[in-house]
């Protein structure tokens, strides 16, 4: 390297110290202007004293940087700022993996998520007492432990089956009870919500409310665990803001469920985004669920995906399973019948008997 | 051509003939059947008759189709003879423009909504009485007739500003009522709609809630004209159908909002898809607005994009603007201040004052 | 507000403007450290410099700051600088609309691409001379000049129709010739340019060798002007640096053709991104054309998508047009016939006949 | 069930016996024409004849479905006409599983390919000799048997590093061969084929060239395995018909390369496309390898992703090691170091140590 190179780096280097213990000093200084704002009430972010100080900061420009560039610095300088301040007032999310490095254990009816991986299983719509009994029989005998069935159900069409309402609730609820399950379904409307938790274990939050707001909050305000499903095209970030929203209100039990985003490619129903379990789990202490299902919206590759799922942290699998998969009165393509349910959980090794799961991935 | 190739064309042009005969009288006797089901209220579809049916005839196909193809053949001509029944029992959407050739003219407080372009203007939340006032102030002198500005903020953080709510409602009503402007603002919960619609003109449905299926019902029950924008990488079709929600609770009065469906692009903040507007405009008769600001999610293009827009055949446009927008509390680099507002008012040909028009195109 | 928090604002508004001096120092000195090294021949981004000041800063922290922010704030500086030196290098993109304000008119035979709006028209691919002899004559009796036609088709399948390839591009040739209109064709392969560039007047690369960077390199050595489409899914960005690629090798005249991008929505074959032709005529000077008939796959929405086009600032239309559409080897959903043709050109108002794009407006 | 219906029923039970008696003999005498267009070299499918009969049809359509409707059914048993004949032509894709239900096993220098899953690791570019023999002798003492590392690169920069050409890859050779490793490099210009398959082992074409069809014929046409990557945002079939292409010039020996594709989603570089990898196995017998490098983009979670790729039944992993990643001059955020390597390769139970793996487990 030439010497006269050699000078000018050590000129940058002790310029790049000079720089550190400024913007090191500038940050104390911001740090007790915090504490004044935090006494006064005054908002963090003041939007009009940054722009302020930009205008002035560009007038005194003397190059060679041009006056983007230092606006471009200033800002990232500003945003530091603004960040210490806001982690100083807590203002980070409640449910980053920060706050909180073990799991979280959600706990209902004796049984536990965020632990060892759990199923999740039923029908698309509660239809009739028969064919959620004909369902919860073999659940139970399996060793599922967790029912699911829509009473709500939120479809394209307002000609489409809506689902039966309350009394789908009330046949989920007596079905569960006699065979020992616990109940997940969905809630839609902020109206509803206390009607739901009293007849369901866990409250659903479907894809298409993830964004709903104020049924985030409502359902936040209620004792039950819920379990929110990402939105078709919604962000990892959107999600945990979403489970922001219900856990800022009180209600700490959250389960994710990631179920498949919607992009251009038509082999399956939504494309599984299987990153998504890594980082949630990274991001959060909230367990994550996959709900093989409707990622696929077919049958065929529902075991090599639960077993991703799993593999790549998934606290749980949700999968439809109907009695009559034909006869169903919504997504009767993508709901695995009874025997296919069996050989699934065989699959993915989360079979009841052991026997059962060895002899199946013996044949596969 | 070969004779015996033009021998066995022949048969086969005969053959073609007599499915054709066979595939009519198929379709009269299913509308014989149809009739007898709207007496008895049997269902138009009967999933588990079809899968009996199709049974019987895989099991008597004796080739050369595969079973795949039969199954797939007769599934063609089963759906053909359910959507003929569905046709006959009126089931097909409310807003087809096959209902009704002319657009729908959405009248509210004088104005039109579906005939020559309109503006809808305003800033993204309503934040206080002077700001409301210096926006109102200024469309008002513009000729501007609409004035947007949300009091309920559906954020993606809960620790964000959340819109002033009620007090929000009555700034906007109260300014607008003295400019003598008509307001459109965001409704977000079915516990609201009521209070919504009694200070508001025109109801708007965000994309967040497109698929808020029980606030669709609830503001489908209410008098005011709704504007529902299309859900963040919602389809077309789901957009209609979340329009006929509305319309089938017998409010007609909906408006479409095109606003950028989201994509890998990263240019803007969502990719502003205009072959929705024809295509919307050809399968409904309802209005189409488009809104570039949340398409764009910059300022710099949104005169081009009202352009194209409008060409493309959109019934207006909607644009937020902002007395200042460096101190909006929410999308503060989208926002148009007042002079940039004039000057895009100009450069899309909607001008109050075509001189200023003439003089912007001129400079442009 | 309270006198101890001006105070302290006072001394961060001091801090600012030492930051400023430093950074600008810092600036002075990168510039004469990147003197040397252009005469050195020493590369400009030395990562494991950079590397070790990263490692010595974050070693000096004093805090408050994370590390994290550290590390983030001296990468941004770091940037800058960077950014800084190669500007200095010129190794800015020579296609940028900074080095240059006015748009490039790109010439080919006495037709000039990049000032009043153009149109390319002609079938997916050449089939035969009859054909194209019907194209031609009907184009060159409207007025078009430009006559496309793919001698070599890049198809999905290899068992498809693959282009008539040599006599194609004679076929294309001779039918221009004479009825005088120029041609635009395909070019795949590196090893074909040199044939293709001696039979066409303007060589496209197709959407899916966007990326194909040796065939960009090749294009960019011949004197022919070359018609870049946007890949299936490329970034705005990433066509951008294809054209350099062109450029760098010596050939400016390269035109772009936004052509819709990939997304979930089915209307379309691709989501046309509209907004595409404001930013790249914003941050280039080269023309900019839009394919209607590729971005829409369809024909009824092909009028207001080019009016649209238009609209927004495009500097022409490509579309397909053929005499027998339903007889086309390719693409036959989506190539206009002669009379639709016609009409198109009316509806965009690029008729000819000026009396007949009136007409035909009123009818509209 | 009212009688009348039970009557109704019974005759269209009826018609669809007719019906399917007449597809079935339409079909044999399609059977027969296809065999004289064998024959005679006359196309499977022509446009022309299928229009005339659809005219003639809907000209003598007596009603009630509409003549859409007509066309609809009529065209999809054309199609499966057409699809037969196709299939009696063995024009089906050679690399379906239907041709061949056991996994294909691609040997290459006494490795398998496509039986025990394997590991392919190396640096994104060939950087130096020093660089190649650290990480070579790395991987060897770990055994791994694959090497990758690119010679030449495609850079979406004309001004970026465009790898070492003909020197990276006599690197490659002769590192490799001292340590006994198979090696795998990208091969990007029809013009380079000969050159790239004289010194090494497998053939890359990367996600720009997916669609780059002359050089997937260059490629199928010598003798060397390929390693085929999807597309940036490539669907699942046109992937398959990619690999056609190579294998229908005669080269049998392609491995599918799932590496993510591009979303909306900003976490990771590209969204893992988990449900391709059983789909892919499904549909044919190729090999599938999944590059968690490129679909991460990041480093922090390639161990849940490479055993969900593991688990849903990849035939192998593809993941990018570098000596010193922070120098690396290309892709330096997501390459792993060779203290990261080890520790991926025992997390995804990939280690030569299964002492190791199991310690790191223990430890996970």
């Amino acid at each position: 390297m030439p010497s006269d190179m050699e000078a000018l780096r050590g000129k940058v280097e002790q310029i790049n110290h000079q720089l550190l213990d400024l913007l090191s000093r500038r940050a104390e200084l911001v740090g007790q202007i915090q504490t004044i704002k935090t006494r006064e009430g005054i908002p963090t972010f003041l939007p009009e004293r940054e722009h302020r100080m930009l205008v002035e900061l560009v007038a005194g420009n003397p190059g060679p940087f041009s006056d983007d560039t230092i606006r471009k610095l200033f800002k990232e300088i500003f945003r530091a700022s603004v960040e210490l301040m806001e982690s100083q007032s807590r203002r980070t999310l409640k449910i980053s993996r920060a706050h909180r490095a073990a799991d979280l254990l959600v706990r209902v009816g004796g049984q536990v998520i965020g632990a060892d991986p759990v199923l999740i299983a039923g029908p698309c719509s509660v239809e009739s007492e028969q064919q959620m009994e004909a369902v919860a029989r073999f659940l139970a005998a399996q060793g599922v432990r967790f029912l699911r069935g829509g009473a709500f159900k939120p479809r394209s069409s307002p000609y489409s089956f809506q689902g039966l309402g309350e009394r789908g609730l009330l046949i989920l609820e007596e079905v569960a009870r006699r065979r020992g399950l616990l109940t997940v379904t969905e809630v839609m409307d902020t109206r509803t919500v206390e009607l739901v938790s009293q007849h369901a274990d866990v409250l659903q939050i479907g894809s298409r409310n993830m964004y709903n707001y104020d049924l985030l909050r409502e359902v936040g305000r209620c004792r039950r665990p819920v379990l929110l499903k990402r939105g078709l095209s919604a962000t990892v970030d959107e999600l945990l803001w979403s489970a922001e929203y219900i856990v800022s209100e009180g209600n700490e039990n959250v389960i994710f469920c990631e179920r498949g985003i919607r992009t251009y490619e038509r082999q399956t129903r939504n494309t599984l985004d299987i990153s998504a379990v890594p980082i949630l789990r990274q991001k959060s202490f909230l367990p994550v669920i996959v709900d093989v299902s409707h990622a696929a919206g077919r049958k065929d590759i529902l075991a090599p995906l639960g077993r991703a799922a799993l593999a790549a942290g998934a606290n749980g699998l949700m999968v439809e399973v109907h009695p009559c998969p034909h006869l169903a009165r919504s997504d009767s393509e993508q709901q695995l019948d009874l025997e296919e349910m069996a050989r699934f959980m065989a699959e993915v090794g989360m079979s009841a008997s052991p026997s059962l799961a060895q002899s199946v991935r013996a044949m596969g």
